[in-house]
């Protein structure tokens, strides 16, 4: 066993973050500061699953950001556009969907950069997937690529040592893959929340694009996904 | 005339942002839409001054937006930490100040990068200036090369069209060549506020680095400073 490591992980409480985790762990990551971020989006359920896995992993810290993406418009997560619902796998693959927000992840990873400078932390862990959500341009690997090198131009600790490292180890994986990665792991699904949708007990729709993708993965690896829908 | 051209200004209320929104309008950009940021900082008297130059320029839009810098720490501008003062200007060309925030400038031009993806603007002005604060990492040239290029990768206006611009025109000024070219383009600098530290009344301190700076800047010109010091 090599000595223990230092990473802050993105952790918005769903499927994909919980999985990155237990991955930040496996690779010897064992002392995480989570990150997660309230930015007005209508899933409150998303913070309280994300606090229940800060308690579950035993993660050092867990910082709470309020950002004020609502106000900027343009997106079905904050703001009172519809959110998509009932599309196949083919339709969610077309086109930016309306859940995009702008800037998201360079918001979020920005904020992680700032807390990594203030703590002296190289790497940065975040659960975006390429494949399941093609649309959105802050998912692509060029895209995180040009981030580690602006982050490390941008800040003392990248300056000095040049090492801060944006970590994506979901980035090419199906959703599928991720779950059977993070079942291997111990990843317990019964705590995440994945719904763009939820109802106010914090069901999950099990039709919106998210929900979609998350039965299909599943139904795939022949699992029982252990939330329960309305 | 060209036609005119919409642009986003990131402005402090500062001697250096309010230089840029004239430079900005004398470059054709006269549809100016102005962000400035409430990060905690003890200088609530830069956004009165922000507030004073919207309106005196004719600024369609200013979007203000709190950030909550101060919970990571790590700065003398938005925790307890002393400011340096009294400083030459030799000793102030030297090392990184305490004034540093983490990712500051990331942070601001991320939440410009998101109102421009909004508002579908490509091009967005920052005063940064890397002669006279050559401690900080993200005001050098190649760090804003590095986040126009992640910006483009980052954003559905920047992927369709690779087209978003980070303008520094004050990057390789001195304070006096600023202060210079916005005597000339009509800058009322009585309206702007430099100090780190003012009074209650928001007078200057006259000793802090950045109103050694100035002071030095107008001397150096045989220019009067506007501005009252205590």
């Amino acid at each position: 066993m090599g000595h223990s490591k230092k990473a802050i992980v993105l952790l918005s409480g769903g499927l994909d973050s919980s999985t990155v985790v237990k991955i930040a762990s496996s690779k010897g990551y064992t002392e995480l500061f989570a990150m997660t971020f309230d930015y007005g989006q209508r899933n409150k359920f998303e913070i309280k699953a994300a606090e229940r896995i800060v308690r579950d992993n035993k993660i050092l810290q867990h910082k709470m950001v309020t950002i004020d993406l609502g106000s900027f418009g343009g997106s079905s997560l904050t703001s009172d556009l519809e959110v998509e619902h009932g599309r196949s796998l083919a339709e969610i693959g077309q086109g930016i969907p309306s859940t995009y927000v702008p800037a998201r992840n360079t918001i979020f990873l920005t904020y992680a950069l700032a807390w990594a400078e203030v703590l002296k932390i190289n790497d940065i862990f975040i659960g975006a997937n390429n494949l399941d959500y093609s649309g959105y341009p802050d998912c692509r690997p060029d895209y995180f690529k040009a981030f580690e090198i602006m982050a490390n131009l941008a800040t003392r600790i990248g300056t000095e040592e040049n090492s801060i490292r944006i970590h994506t180890p979901l980035i090419n994986l199906t959703k599928a893959q991720i779950i059977e990665r993070g079942l291997e792991l111990g990843v317990d699904y019964s705590q995440t929340i994945t719904c763009y949708n939820p109802n106010s007990e914090g069901h999950s729709c099990g039709i919106c694009d998210a929900c979609t993708l998350r039965k299909e993965a599943f139904k795939k690896l022949g699992k029982e996904d252990p939330i329960s829908y309305q």
